[in-house]
């Protein structure tokens, strides 16, 4: 099937009142990616190689983002909302270059696979003009039915119209559907608008392809797969559904999750086999892990690479950049970023390193912090192998620190520190006996004071 | 129906022994409100005037509560246990001074709504002597049976004394009731305890109205909103249910909760529309979220205010006080207590302000404290607008840093800072080359020690 | 039952392969101990004094974790798979030295309850020579059915011998079975390997037994109890089973469990009555908590003591050999290990306690560290009662801090301070007036640097 030509057209202009937001819907993200997003990657998967996406007048952030994504799609709006069948027209321009198959999916279905897409493409190898995608709502009340006759589809049949014979009917319509490209663009001309709305519904094609002795046909999927979001509960629940999913992919590939319900995925993940994550892991975008690697509880990932064997937590925080090398250790409030952790190198608690590179086998004490910033500038912290930085240091970038070098705790950093010296940079320790005593006395002989 | 006088008499004097504790039940917390605070807010919100509650014999906590909630509330021991009916006359006194209705509730049922508390006064004001709630158990067995004729509750029948017809009725009672307020003492003086117990059951209220002729009638709720507390696992099973209310009324007003089961509100939580919640934050009480806000995973918030288009957390821990400003940042691992942050002001890791005011623009840096305690009083830290605090500073309150000023990294500040001046407090690095190298040789030579 | 002997027959040989691990199957964990160890923790609540573990052939691991746990257990190695009445004759030589009753066992249900095994081993006592324990799963299909006939059990029938009539039998066999140890050497070699895949089954004892006369009984319980493990997607639903059990346990006990479903415990977790425990709190092994502690949100316990009435969080982590004290505080972002923390002491946050002691009433400061390593020896810290540790201060151990010493905010700690004197460690502010408004006028001069 690679040398037939597949369009996905994505209806992408609803307005989402209900979700009460100035972000266009189908820009809500699952996953941490856009729904819009996971049906182009589920095309894409399903070897598709043009995109046309409709979208709402002046939806400029849904424009950029699948200029960026894909940056081949044709853009188009819709000025009016007149119906499905109208919708799909608007992009009458991408369907008249032609192709041998036609998917009207939705940016606001985000949860359907690519398998089930390669389905729909296959029936119109097959030699179907139309396939319209069926599930089996727990209550089918109000949805069409879809009225099947000696394996064809004849019918959509709307709740209202429906006899009580069909209302008993349990496969109903998805709303995605596949078309046959040659003839798609009259078919669709000839859809009308008699009906109590006034609108073009696409569902319509149905009827008519069937009428002209054309093969439509249906095809069933889970309701979970063709979960529509209206809602921010919606949107939670189908959030629910993707992270459902992940959780088992990973853990039937190897991946022990511990309490599988509190370890949230993002689209990107990517997590090799015998890695354990503890409970309440949080992965943002852009995240891998080796083999080994253990992530321990209350951790929050972005943009990281974790090496095999590293241990990561509790209560660690890594951010775009971190890359953490085999064996290495973040520990308890600590939080990295643009940095690099090397091979068996140890940071163990409270402890802010970015914009640096620490040295394999380096030991960095708790409450150090590598000063990136000076308000303006940022700024490089290098820190060589095997070094050891000593509790509560301040190393003021830009700096270095050589290999095998000492750093004292307590000391701010400001000049390089040559390989195996110590640098201390505090003051001698002075003590006032009795101090202490007096100091007491004197409070306790007047009233506390809270601001 | 807003001139007909109301009294809300809730009856809080079970000892709950199977909470396994030492404070009374209907003290225990949901949403962080105690139980019984709940039913007086359901009570208050449905427009009821007056309360009266009985309390066991020396509840001190309960007594406290109340009197600090509803001032005007009146307060009766149950110095007996002898049922519901002798419960109520506890209070004869304030059913004495008369009352268009009056609601016999229960402290430990606290996810009553105001919408069913008005559907039972609004039967009374149709002119219905006894109204009883009722719902539909997924298994009524053991419940009271409402039977219900031609629109009466003609009886409230007990699971022993119910054929086996009437064991089939679903409809059950929930204990909540209303009545007229006009006779009610002298039908509650009705009531006798010719039973196996020996107790007087308000429930009896019901056969004797309606032999009178006087119109009983019963109206029905979910089971949810009536399900009691007599364990810490109904506690919980009660908290989650508040919380699923909760996250959902959130969602449909335009917030998002990309994991909402993972969210956990207070009962006087306010968040705007369009403000977004990472997966794992908890809010205790007293805490509002502006527009445009992003509360970032792992985040405690509790008495803070977030202004517009801020962002807080990860690993953020705000304490009552709290103010930070729109635009702000309060990243990982910072805690806030008593300080406000101003616009645009950035504090974002492993700091501590408290008892302090940041002024906008103003940048923290990492390792930041605001010494703010001396084991005695505590004393204030004011930072100016675009000030730069350099890294691991400790800033002794009381103490002033002036707008626009800089503090190098490491510095101890006890004195006030000028605008614009640059405050350092750290020592001078000294370098002792080989020291590194030396130190391993011997380290190298000697067995490890550890403690 | 305490005189008679009981063997317990634990197989363990499965190789998991669908685990897709390098660790054996058994030794996965549930609640931080491996499954195997819950099955033998099981047995040895039912009283069973004698193991014996049949393992695969070098499971090195699953070897040396049964000698640690149960060192007079017997280890038997299984070369050959050639089923289950074949490996429990790989421990002939344990069986033959006879029990009362023996059991039989499997690693990967770790489930099982001492009750349950309990009730296997009456059922010996009372007179039965195999039992065989049964449930009841949703859907019987593809389990073999226990058909019992006038209180016998005749036969366990595989699905695909089974009549229409016997499929509709819903008790099924879980598996575990228990013997009279008197001839069961004998009936376990009658059992041939005349069947499709020519392997021996124990469960093909019952059909021998029953047509001996023997008495063959079925015993019922939960499908959840005898819940298997082939995948890690099963061992997190068994993990999920295991902690709705502790959690509910604790909380019928008197524990307040804010949001259970978050609160993750571990085998051995001891919490007694009216602790408070808020939504996620992770406990890893060795840890107990006594009565009146609070246990805030997001905290992560390991090998810790938490003594009366001491508050622990948000964001808290306590690792092994933390002794916390009555009444006690450690706060957020703290760190605490091998460490105790004195009566009514405080350590509120962003801390690390390591290889100390601290005593009562002390106050710990944000930001202080105690530098227990210096990249060879650990070494520890000393802090007496009521003693005051400004914040950002770093002690460098060996070191001891006498009894209501004070210690400047920022210092550095290298020697000991006597009782009641003040300690400082660090240098004297200066100020550059105007420098900041001149350093920010030139960096406007230039353009901004990013690493």
């Amino acid at each position: 099937m690679t040398e037939r030509t597949s369009l996905a057209l994505v209806l992408a202009a609803g307005e989402g009142t209900r979700m009460r937001s100035g972000l266009p819907k189908v820009m809500h993200k699952v996953a941490g990616l856009p729904m819009l997003g996971h049906v182009l990657k589920a095309a894409e998967s399903a070897g598709i190689g043009r995109f046309a996406v409709v979208v709402g007048s002046g939806a400029d952030a849904v424009k950029s983002f699948v200029a960026k994504r894909v940056p081949d799609a044709g853009l188009y709006e819709q000025l009016e909302r007149r119906g499905t069948a109208h919708a799909v027209l608007a992009a009458r321009e991408a369907l008249a270059e032609g192709a041998d198959d036609v998917l009207v999916l939705y940016g606001d279905t985000p949860l359907v696979t690519a398998g089930t897409l390669s389905r729909l493409r296959a029936e119109i190898a097959k030699g179907a003009a139309v396939v319209v995608l069926g599930f089996r709502p727990a209550d089918p009340t109000g949805y069409g039915r879809l009225i099947v006759e000696n394996g064809r589809l004849v019918a959509i049949r709307e709740e209202k119209d429906a006899s009580p014979e069909e209302r008993r009917i349990g496969l109903c319509n998805a709303g995605l559907m596949a078309f046959a490209g040659a003839g798609l663009v009259e078919l669709l001309g000839r859809i009308g608008n008699d009906n109590a709305k006034g609108e073009f519904y696409l569902t319509d094609a149905v009827g008519i392809a069937h009428a002209e002795g054309l093969s439509v046909v249906a095809i069933e999927t889970d309701a979970d797969e063709v979960a529509g979001v209206n809602t921010r509960a919606e949107l939670a629940a189908v959030e629910a559904i993707w992270q459902q999913r992940a959780r088992r992919a990973a853990m039937l590939s190897g991946v022990t999750l511990v309490a599988p319900e509190t370890v949230f995925f993002s689209h990107d993940t990517a997590i090799e086999p015998d890695v354990t994550i503890e409970p309440n892991v949080v992965f943002g975008t852009g995240v891998s892990v080796e083999g080994g690697a253990v992530i321990h509880a209350f951790s929050h990932l972005e943009g990281a690479r974790i090496g095999s064997g590293a241990a990561v937590g509790p209560f660690a925080r890594l951010r775009p950049g971190a890359d953490v090398g085999p064996e290495a250790k973040v520990g308890n409030f600590v939080e990295v970023k643009n940095a690099s952790i090397g091979a068996g190198a140890k940071v163990s608690h409270l402890t802010y390193i970015g914009d640096a590179s620490v040295g394999a086998e380096a030991n960095i004490g708790a409450g150090t912090v590598t000063c990136n910033y000076d308000g303006y500038d940022k700024a490089k912290t290098i820190i060589g192998e095997g070094a050891f930085i000593g509790s509560n240091s301040s190393l003021v970038a830009p700096v270095t620190i050589g290999d095998g070098a000492y750093v004292g705790s307590g000391s701010v950093v400001t000049e390089d520190v040559a390989p195996d010296a110590l640098a201390l940079g505090r003051a001698r320790q002075v003590e006032k006996p009795g101090w202490a005593a007096r100091f007491r006395a004197a409070k306790a002989a007047s009233p506390r004071k809270r601001v």
